[in-house]
């Protein structure tokens, strides 16, 4: 499968890549083990690629921007892969981004390939076969990995973590930034755009300027407190500054710029070194944040565990049982099954107590 | 000791308090077995007190504030006890709030009980402790219990999570509310006072309006989009408002109305039910913080995990091994050890893939 997905672009190769995701998604043992192998042959053909996170509220005209970024992209000679993470598959089991025909004209695009959401799973679940669906697409050449997802609860914060640059959409109104501050999106994003900028021309105007000094007071990269300590004039000037602009994908404005802010923003990583920092930093947390859930799982899923679970449930909320001998409790039940309960090894005696 | 801490007060019941917070600081596994026996014995007397929940950054002045309202409420029959989370002995070891001497009247006074941080652990781990104590106190007939944090960090959620109400002490200055909404610390706030108002009057009469327009416009609480949408007028009523005050803890002025709105919202929280059910949300959430708790350092401990983590998190970060891979392998070493690896019972073979 690894031969067929380094092959030349063309309809095998596209075939080994829906394979090869396929083999990821299911969750029979057998075949994650062969996954997980043919992840760890896939590895050092990965990294080349640019990760690109988009995302916006609905209504925001993200299809539209990525079909006409894509095409863009296309005719400038790469190749464009788009990864949607759908937050409402994770509730409903239902999608409102997994639909191809949203971008007509990419989606049939030999160089363009567009894999829908998963469609069911925990919003971590669904992260992970999206990241792993983002190395397939990388080993088989694809150069430019969008990520997308709606800015719904979590989704926003799953795909900044797994992409080298996270962009947020915004209407020209000023209503959703407040939204986005209060969530603590506004503060992932490396860039803005505002989009549908040709509806309302002031309006776009003014939430420019609006987010543009919002960014200023809350941004993580640009809170002054931090970089004036840090840094000096010249650093500073090396460092990416994040930015608002203006776009309209129907009419094909600003995509040209936003191109090159995204080029700018990536040549400032790779040559400061955050890129790759920014990638350890990722892969590692995914890492942790796979083994909290499986141990969750396997937790939720012990015998005595599932025994015990639901009386000591209503008793904490009864007030009946204090919720740390609950917690206590029920861990020694999932360990005694295995093993003896972990001792503590500490026999210091109980110092005598203040008057 | 339960009988101990159940006496009127006076020194033998502030000895039996002192001792039984002792044994919940033990990391003693014996000592721990006969904490849970204590807290479970304790608990039919344990929720009759108000949990006050105070916050506010270095200099804001929360030691003369506490003081202050705490010989206010003991002037009016109350009892009280003041419990500290202090977030950077979780990190150092040290203490920033630890020191007793802050709260020079309150701290001798016979109907006033103050304990300091837990001098380490995790934030987890001390905040455990502080809402373990919070339950001693509680079973020995105080009132009014405190709980204090410096505005660092976590420590703000974590009060929060064990309180009643959750009061941010404020600068008049323009500044820190706004870090404050950065961090999503406004959100937790049932009350925001201006302390220090004498300082700068006009300063603190331009932070009130600030901060109350902000808070209508980020607050939990205060969002329009929501109180309109699940209330009518008449309910809307009867909703605690969060509301902005001022106060000068060193003046004395402030008090009485800050308590007076403290009432307020207990009465308005309690007869909706409110009450109840923030206590019910406390516990569980309490308990599931410390499962996770307990399966991580489970996790950490397992000899196998021990001897392969190094070089898994070494592969990881230098890119040679799939995260996603690392953790499965992990957890199957961990399981290993214990039981069988936990084998998917799914069976269905995997669906062809679409072309």
């Amino acid at each position: 499968m690894v031969d067929a997905l380094a092959e030349a672009e063309g309809p095998r190769q596209r075939r080994a890549i829906a394979k090869a995701i396929t083999l990821l998604e299911s969750t029979r043992a057998d075949h994650r083990a062969q996954a997980d192998e043919l992840l760890t042959a896939l590895l050092p053909r990965t990294g080349r690629s640019f990760r690109l996170g988009i995302s916006g509220v609905p209504g925001v005209g993200k299809s539209t921007f990525i079909e006409t970024l894509g095409l863009y992209l296309i005719d400038r000679g790469h190749r464009v892969a788009v990864l949607t993470i759908d937050p409402s598959s994770t509730v409903s089991g239902g999608s409102i981004l997994g639909d191809k025909t949203r971008m007509e004209k990419l989606s049939v695009h030999e160089r363009a390939y567009i894999r829908p959401s998963p469609s069911s799973g925990t919003l971590g679940g669904v992260a992970e076969k999206t990241r792993e669906a983002m190395l397939v697409c990388e080993a088989a050449g694809y150069d430019i990995v969008i990520v997308e997802t709606v800015g719904v609860g979590q989704s926003e914060t799953a795909v900044s973590g797994m992409t080298d640059m996270f962009v947020l959409l915004q209407l020209p109104n000023a209503g959703d930034d407040l939204q986005a501050i209060k969530k603590g999106v506004m503060e992932l994003a490396d860039l803005v755009v505002i989009n549908k900028a040709d509806i309302d021309p002031d309006a776009a105007t003014r939430a420019q300027a609006q987010i543009t000094s919002a960014m200023r007071l809350f941004g993580h990269h640009g809170n002054p407190a931090h970089s004036h300590v840090v840094h000096g004039a010249e650093t500073a000037q090396r460092q990416w500054q994040p930015r608002v602009m203006q776009s309209s994908a129907l009419q094909g404005t600003g995509i040209d710029a936003f191109w090159q802010a995204v080029t700018q923003f990536r040549n400032m990583q790779a040559a400061s070194g955050k890129l790759a920092a920014r990638r350890e930093k990722q892969a590692l947390a995914w890492m942790w944040e796979r083994i909290d859930a499986g141990l969750k799982q396997a937790f939720r899923q012990h015998p005595s565990v599932r025994e015990l679970l639901p009386r000591a449930v209503a008793q904490v909320a009864a007030g009946t049982l204090p919720a740390s001998t609950a917690a206590r409790n029920l861990l020694s039940a999932q360990a005694g099954q295995a093993r003896p309960p972990h001792e503590n090894t500490d026999t210091t005696p109980l110092p005598e107590q203040a008057p």
